[in-house]
């Protein structure tokens, strides 16, 4: 009876996913860079065992709720027919972070499972076969399984769409500070929100601008540049949040108190600290600075109205067994 | 010595004006369709007197400041220029709402200016006339010529270019309550905001498809079609918007209590009430509703944290002349 315990950790995503050229297969419109978010994950734990008369999907102790469970037993099916197996597994799963949140749980959750079950199937894979495995349960799951920074190549087909890692963990000591200003599950999730992307007269400009944007995202990265990814990062949020704000229905994500930290940001920026933001299909905001500010953009975020909670996050290692430990 | 004084409405603009496709002569990239505001007007009297040695420019019973003098004083000439007039003028404007707020305080200013400086010259123009010379002093001030709900049609040139109504004040009985949000002088101004456009890669989508959005707000107007009119406006404000935030450098005007106005009027539309918003290049937010709702939807409004106060405006008049009344 095989018994499998997967860590992986959520990611951000400095230039963003928005869109489908695939919906089935999750091939994106676009390449994106994300950056793990070390401490930020999802443990799961898959069992085969032969009196499974079905799968099992246990989120937080508890049966997971029946779209979750779909999404799951989806996913696992998909796994199956992909790699011919034929036993059902049971699934725990736990998150150290709130979910629904604008913190990918999808990502770590998907990443996480995608290793837990090939491995207790006795099935090996490279980083690359397992990254195009996680994209099928999720997008961004792909990016959580190399460690770092990393590049989703979005490819044209299952077998070239998939992430690596682009530089590890230690290349630059960045910090997200994660700020929440709302706690409650958004009303429409990324998922849903994928398929809208299509409906803004403004997508198609996003996705032929993006080689550009990601280039430029790269090249920060490569050398340390903290100008260049403020300046490129917050410009790819916009430019998501415009496609969102013009989709039939618009999705308007922002809360004030994300408004009251984007515009400190320009601010803080402008009088010369090194911190700059970015934002999910949500109202909470990540904050990212270089690791010696963090303690002082925590302190004079705290003091923004609205502002619930703070979250810190530096680059994150790739997906792992615990064994491995 | 003729003495002349006329007043003209500010306007607010259903489809926006963002950019031109002429700096100089202020040929717009795209039409646009406004409501004038009734009881938000700027009164300029225009004096013209032989032992005048240049243009005075008074605004609030003060010579106006550097920038601003410089500003009339070149619509002076380009008038002269145009119209062959050799004689400076003694100009003294006043505004009955705070200016630099988001309110088009030039629009209203260059169409009273345009009415009184011709009038004090002997020259009679019609009403296309009138919005060609007003538009060179600001763009959106060819619209405060004509009454009620105005179009300006984009044109290719100075004789293409101007506005005219498309339904009188009495047609759509709708209140535009302009919730103030910041009362300081905006960092950005229009005029300098309309240059960024080009800057921002959306900006080409957003004109290619601007004529849709006229023509459906056109219909709406002519059917009082309220639902139609809350959905392409707020469609349209947030393509504006979507250039700005993409522009180079951005520009972001919104405060966090513009969102929270944002975020309630799109809730209480889902809940049944007539009302949707509009947001110029500032922070501040006009609330449109049907006449009726005026108070209910004031007063909400003036329970949002953030909001300073509250101004309300029904349909406004063309610009007319003192003794016209």
């Amino acid at each position: 009876m095989p018994v499998v315990t997967a860590i992986a950790c959520s990611n951000i995503a400095l230039i963003k996913y928005w869109g489908d050229r695939d919906t089935d297969w999750h091939i994106p419109a676009n390449g994106s860079i994300s950056m793990n978010l070390d401490g930020l994950f999802t443990l799961t734990t898959a069992i085969t065992a032969p009196q499974l008369s079905g799968d099992q999907i246990i989120i937080d102790a508890k049966p997971a709720i029946k779209s979750t469970q779909q999404r799951v037993v989806q996913f696992l099916d998909r796994f199956r027919q992909l790699f011919g197996i034929y036993h059902y597994f049971r699934v725990e799963s736990t998150n150290n972070f709130p979910s629904g949140t604008g913190i990918a749980s999808s990502a770590s959750a998907f990443a996480a499972l995608s290793l837990a079950v090939t491995t207790a199937s006795g099935i090996n894979l490279s980083e690359a076969e397992l990254s195009r495995l996680a994209r099928l349960g999720s997008g961004s799951a792909c990016r959580s399984i190399p460690g770092g920074f990393v590049e989703w190549q979005a490819g044209h087909d299952h077998a070239s769409s998939f992430s690596f890692s682009i530089a590890p963990p230690a290349h630059w000591p960045l910090v997200d500070c994660i700020v929440i200003v709302q706690e409650q599950t958004k009303q429409v999730s990324s998922l849903e929100g994928h398929a809208l992307a299509v409906t803004s007269p403004l997508q198609s400009i996003r996705i032929s601008h993006a080689d550009q944007r990601l280039s430029d995202c790269r090249k920060s990265i490569m050398s340390r540049d903290f100008d260049l990814l403020a300046r490129i990062i917050e410009l790819d949020c916009h430019m998501m949040h415009a496609v969102m704000i013009t989709s039939d229905p618009p999705l308007l994500y922002w809360q004030p108190a994300t408004l009251a930290v984007m515009q400190s940001v320009i601010q803080w920026r402008k009088a010369g600290l090194p911190v700059c933001y970015t934002i999910d299909a949500g109202a909470n905001i990540h904050v990212l600075c270089e690791g010696e500010y963090q303690d002082q953009i925590t302190e004079r975020l705290r003091e923004i109205p609205g502002v619930i909670h703070i979250m810190h996050a530096k680059p994150g290692g790739s997906a792992y067994l615990e064994t491995d430990n």
